[in-house]
């Protein structure tokens, strides 16, 4: 990003130096994500409400190298700042101060070092591709964190609907697989997508929502899905708004709203979310399906990604 | 209630027959609810859909002495079936058989005796005098509930709003200041309640919403109160709605519902809500006001609930 | 049970009378339990003083059909009285009416029918065979129960031991693989119940405690096993003895306990945990290995149970 | 503490020098504790084990003023590293790199100055008096830390036994009366604590354990307390063992452990318990007993708190 509201554009830039404190990471890999695409229409006046500084470098789905030691590493997708009330009691996606970070609004992943000034962010990834690593700190992180929130009230037993096949929703139908013994239906227009969700554990796929469920995770937001979703929430059960499709509710709350249950949303995931995705990942539990890119095709890995062309998170190996 | 659609009428009626497995308890006191009043509204197919049966005595807020021993007892308000997957949990409020019951739809409280077939129904009343123990199983055991659901997202030193300091709100600011070390602050336009709000515990209290707080119980749920309500959450908080005033909230729902918190409504209360309502009431922790009306001035009681003339809970003592 | 004191006999009964509000159930099967094989040498004294009536007939892992309409059920295996603190909470495993039962003071399942006075102890068994179920609802809801228990502190990623991979602990070990990402140790000496182990899902097997874990489930709870599980739980897990060996801990508590974590203990289960159990095996997600008997080798079978020689739960098929 | 093995001296040092990212706070007040008095019989060999260098200023309960600011602060007691599994959860007080730390191996509050390097462990006062509130960080954060775990399992109307109504056990008194309905039974030999108990809120005041509980906390934790403490732990309740007089448990757990209950056992607090524990002591919700001393005094306090002599947390004011 080169300046407010304009398209960013591949450019040659220094390779940033260290500080006290801060760590080197040569970039193995940098998942591209939806809302890279939305930055360049980011008023400056917001943008600088935002504390974010111009230019900076997109990408925010990291992994590498430490730069020295060699060992491979992903970064934490948000940021925060470690010392307030929420971050001490490890709600760090809740950090009021995670508003500009790396690959918005601070230099990010899609180049060929990115410095880390925060050794939280640190994530060691084992056995794991550092190439294809990043999307499980944001993507993987993200629908983890809504999976989690949804945990008490998913009965052994119960039924489960993740609306939207795609990539987050593709990390929320294997985490229900492997963190519970519910029944996991995938709802999308799209048969490949539904085809997919199958392979990964979804039991059944559909192309809107029927039925009941004890929880349903929007991983779309629009008007239909939150109309469809909520209505579809047994008494007791949650309804989690992860989409920013910007959908709301007409209508009255009461009688309508999950009987003793609950409607959540939130954005990000906290550290803690991005170490067990990890470790799920590091033991086999779920697939991370990328489709690998070279730095200088990021503009038609972006194309394709808008296009919704992906069939996995598009991932750049610079 | 005589006929679907009239209005309630007092009438003799015979004592009603012990059945086997059956107690009788005689009333000592009744409480009214605003939900009486809408029940001569409900058309008469709604009625039977619910299962009601007409005529029935209305009443559903009742307590009294069994017959026989004397012993003094408090009815659990709602009706549940002790057998489904929701009442085995304790979550009884959530039960799906409870759509008729003791005052809606059979025969209650306003009257000499009532018949209870469930012993769970049965709360030991201990010292506390049953001719005003009834509201504590409703209006009491109602807000418990969604203090108790509120609980876990109050910290040390936070802030609760109490929306409406009416008779369940009345209740909720008692239930924060006696489980929590929160600040409670109470919201509502009449002077009157706000006085009575600050004479129970309430630290603070204002016309309308203001400031942002950990928690906000919403015990009138219109458009503008749901509004302000979820406004005013913080980060990882919780908006209650309890009040029917049916309404909804325009505009989207990501980046305006609480951010990793959560919204909740429900119907009702459970059994161990009323059994921990009528625990803090048995120590002298809580104060519940009430107005007495014999039963033959229950037409103008309930048009003091109408008018929002009671200064507490109006009390049906036959 | 024909005496207190004296071995069980295999005698004729009449069939039992059904009273009011009790259903009667045709038996499938019924499972054997360790704590059979304890009762005759309870002294009079002590099943008298837990209401114990003599003589009655032995078993509680019942499972059959209803009578008259041949509907499958599996039975409750504990007693609870379905309206005290306890019950109406979902904790009716902690229920103290629950002392005497079917099959331990009343009359049990080792019969063609058996009589059932409380219609929450009845379980819709669908497809799943009532010859088999009966286990489920005392050695499944049991394991069940204990790892419900820990599971707030299993994390992705995790460690849980299972010590004693026997009956209850073949279910637990089953359990854990459903319900959470974990890595699954079993400690066993036996090297044919390792191998079980290893094939129900175990990840790994050993003849004793070694390594930490998060929590570790204890169904041998003898000195040994109680003081390697104990020094295996890392910060912040749970040590859960369910095994009945009658050990304890020498040695100071302070620095020994787990830290931060801890240490719990029950006896039996809820309906809740019986009707998840259920679920599971009716998703076909375990695997209930039984060895079916005769009524006329229930001798045979006990003398199996007794010197560890049954490679699963053996049941009875009158 | 100028050698192992050796009674700590008051000696001359240069105040510390400032390094980069650190924080310089100038004393206004350092509590005493009772660890404090056994680090002089602490052996080398153990101290260098925990990392601990010899020679470092006592005090780990310090409040004070930022130089250069004078912003009124607390210190964080327990030292944790900010990045491990268990701090980015908030669970810093599980976290293993604290086992040395300010007033424990490195320099502490017995001094005119004190160096933060960890931003975290500087907690604002607001209008809390800095000479006294060092003891919120550690007697009043362990204390704090117990009730918190014990929470969930203290029921309305439930009861509390807090044995030894000592230093933290005056705080646990205390944040259960806040934060719970419960009644709270202070059990302690000595006539003058339990006077202070009622002052400050018991309901009761034994001088050893009778009656039954819902919770336990145990700041004695000898043989005696432990086995009366457990004894008396109701089913579904906890055993909260905090104090460090080492004792266990002779006999059997099966049987004897609160049923489906808990027991838990910990060391220090995390950096969250510290905050609210100050936020309840800014609103004035409990009250934190000091005696004064200068630093020239503090043989004299430190035998005092040796002979059980005080009345208060000692604090030394510089």
């Amino acid at each position: 990003m080169t300046e407010w509201g304009a398209a960013p554009k591949l450019v040659e830039a220094p390779d940033p130096a260290l500080g006290p404190g801060e760590t080197l990471v040569r970039v193995a890999g940098c998942g591209l994500c939806r809302s890279d695409l939305t930055m360049p229409h980011l008023p400056a006046a917001v943008g600088e409400r935002l504390g974010w500084s111009m230019p900076f470098t997109l990408g925010h789905e990291v992994a590498g190298w430490i730069d020295g030691t060699g060992e491979p590493v992903a970064l934490v997708s948000p940021t925060s700042c470690g010392v307030c009330r929420y971050c001490v009691r490890g709600w760090d996606s809740g950090c009021p101060y995670g508003r500009a970070g790396r690959g918005y609004g601070r230099d990010g992943g899609l180049a060929r070092y990115v410095l880390v000034s925060d050794r939280r962010a640190l994530l060691p990834l084992g056995d794991l591709d550092p190439r294809h690593a990043g999307p499980l700190t944001d993507a993987g992180a993200t629908a983890y964190h809504a999976v989690r929130r949804a945990l008490p009230r998913i009965p052994a037993g119960g039924t489960v609907l993740v609306i939207g096949a795609g990539g987050l929703g593709a990390f929320a139908i294997q985490f229900v697989r492997v963190l519970t013994a519910a029944r996991v239906v995938a709802v999308d227009p799209s048969p490949a997508r539904l085809a997919y969700a199958a392979e990964i554990g979804a039991h059944d796929g559909v192309p809107e929502v029927s039925g009941r469920a004890d929880v349903v995770l929007d991983f779309v937001g629009a008007d239909e899905t939150i109309a469809a979703g909520i209505a579809a929430v047994r008494t007791g059960g949650a309804y989690g708004l992860i989409g920013s499709a910007g959908g709301g509710l007409r209508g009255p709350w009461f009688s309508t709203l999950p009987r003793d249950g609950e409607v959540f949303t939130f954005q990000g995931s906290s550290i803690a979310d991005a170490q067990e995705v990890i470790a799920l990942a590091g033991a086999g539990l779920i697939r991370n399906q990328v489709e690998e890119f070279a730095l200088t095709e990021v503009g038609e890995a972006y194309a394709k990604l808008a296009a919704g062309a992906l069939t996995g998170r598009a991932v750049i190996v610079p």
